[in-house]
C-alpha cells in the first residue's frame, strides 16, 4: 500500500482531504503543525479526525512562527470579523501567514522522506486561493517541481513525487458534500480562527462565515455548531 | 538600502555568506533555526557572528524536527566519524536532514515577506552538494521559482524575489579565504556536528574534517581550534 503524507490542520478542508487520500487507496500519515496559531484548538480536532479516519500515523511538529510574525493568526493583528464573501475576496486578508504553505509543505516533504512516501496532500481550495497566494494551482505546481529536486530520491532518480490538492476546484459547499459522501465526521472539525476564551467558535471570523454559508448552501446542519 | 534575509547557522559557510550579503550592499537580517540539532552550540555562534557583522536583525525560530526524525543530526543515528573527503562524497550522509533547506528557505521567505525583503541568502556550496540534494544549483533555482508564486508580492506582481548562494561554486578553502578577505571573525564560527559533553569540537565528524582540511589548505591556523 502506497503511503501519503496529508497536512491536517483539523479544519473541514484538511479532514476531507485526508478522507480523499484514503479513498484513493493510500495509507495515510497525517502531519499537523503547532505554529503558534490563536486557534490551537484546531490541533485537538486534528487528533480526533486522524483517529476517526484511520490514519496510520499522526505527527504534530512545533514551530514557533511568532518569532517571524506578520499575521493576525499569530497575534500580530486583529482577526477581521463580520466580513462578507465579497469583502474577503477583495484583498489578501491579515490572517494570511507569510509563506505558510511553503513551510508546511516543506515539513510534509521531510516527513514523507522519512516514510518513503512520494505523495503529499494539502487541502487548498478555490475559496482559499481567492485570498491566499500559496493556495493557487501555480504555487502547488511549483512546489511539486521543487520537491522533485529536493530529496535523496530525486538525486537517485527514483519515484516522482506528487503534490495532490483534491479540493482545489471545490467551493465550501462542495467540500462539505464530499466530506459527507466519504464518511467524515464533520462534528470533529474546527474552523474558527479566533475562539472565545471559553473555547467556542466566534461565529464572525472569515472561517466561521464561510463554514456557516457552506453548511447553509449544502442544506444540512453544522454538527459542530456551538462547539 | 535593500534588505536581505540570510540563513545563519553559525558555521563558517553561513558566516561568510552574511558578510558577502553585506558587502553586496544589503541591510542584512539573519535567521537561525533551532531544529533540535545535536550541535545547538552553533546557535550561540550565530548570535556572535550576526553581532560582529552588524546584522540589522537576527531572529531564531524554534522548530522541533525531532518529531519527524530521519537524521543523525536530530538524534536518529550516529554521526559518522573519521571519514575522508572521498568517503563523504560517495553517498548522501546520515547527517542529511530530510527537506531541511526547503524548510529553512521557507522560513526565510516568511521572514522576508514580513520585512519587505526580496533577497534570500543561503550558504550552500559545492562541497555540500556533493552530498546534500538540497544544496544543488537546480534545487536553489527551483526554490526561487516557487518563491515567485508563493507570496503576496507575487500575486500583486511586484519585485522579483531572488535566492543568492554566493559560495555555491566554492570549496572550503575558498570559503575561508573569502571570509578572511571580508573581515569575518572566524573564531566565532562553529562547525562540529557532535560536540563533546564538555562543549568541545569532536574533531572527527565530517564538518570537523572538512574545516580542518580547509584551514590547512588555506595555510592559516583555525582561530577556533580547540574551541
Amino acid at each position: 500500500m502506497r503511503r501519503a503524507v496529508v497536512l491536517l490542520s483539523g479544519g473541514l478542508d484538511s479532514a476531507v482531504t485526508l478522507a480523499s487520500a484514503r479513498s484513493s487507496g493510500f495509507e495515510t500519515y497525517a502531519l499537523s503543525v503547532d505554529y503558534g496559531q490563536r486557534h490551537a484548538r484546531e490541533l485537538r480536532s486534528a487528533g480526533l479526525v486522524s483517529a476517526q479516519l484511520g490514519a496510520a500515523g499522526h505527527r504534530t511538529v512545533s514551530l514557533d512562527l511568532r518569532a517571524i510574525g506578520g499575521s493576525a493568526l499569530t497575534g500580530d493583528a486583529a482577526v477581521p470579523k463580520g466580513r462578507t464573501a465579497a469583502g474577503m475576496a477583495a484583498s489578501i486578508p491579515p490572517t494570511y501567514v507569510p509563506a505558510r504553505n511553503t513551510i508546511l509543505l516543506g515539513l510534509a516533504l521531510g516527513y514523507a522522506e522519512t516514510l518513503g512516501a512520494f505523495d503529499l496532500f494539502i487541502g487548498a481550495n478555490a475559496l482559499d486561493y481567492a485570498g491566499y497566494p500559496d493556495c493557487r494551482p501555480e504555487f502547488l505546481q511549483a512546489f511539486e517541481a521543487l520537491a522533485n529536486v529536493a530529496t535523496k530520491a530525486s538525486v537517485e532518480n527514483l519515484t516522482r513525487l506528487r503534490v495532490h490538492a483534491p479540493l482545489v476546484q471545490m467551493t465550501k459547499v462542495q467540500v462539505i458534500r464530499e466530506g459527507l459522501r466519504l464518511g467524515v465526521n464533520l462534528a470533529l472539525t474546527w474552523s474558527c480562527y479566533d475562539p472565545t476564551p471559553g473555547g467556542l467558535a466566534c461565529g464572525l471570523c472569515d472561517a466561521c462565515v464561510l463554514r456557516r454559508a457552506g453548511f447553509a448552501d449544502a442544506g444540512v446542519a453544522d454538527p459542530a455548531s456551538g462547539a
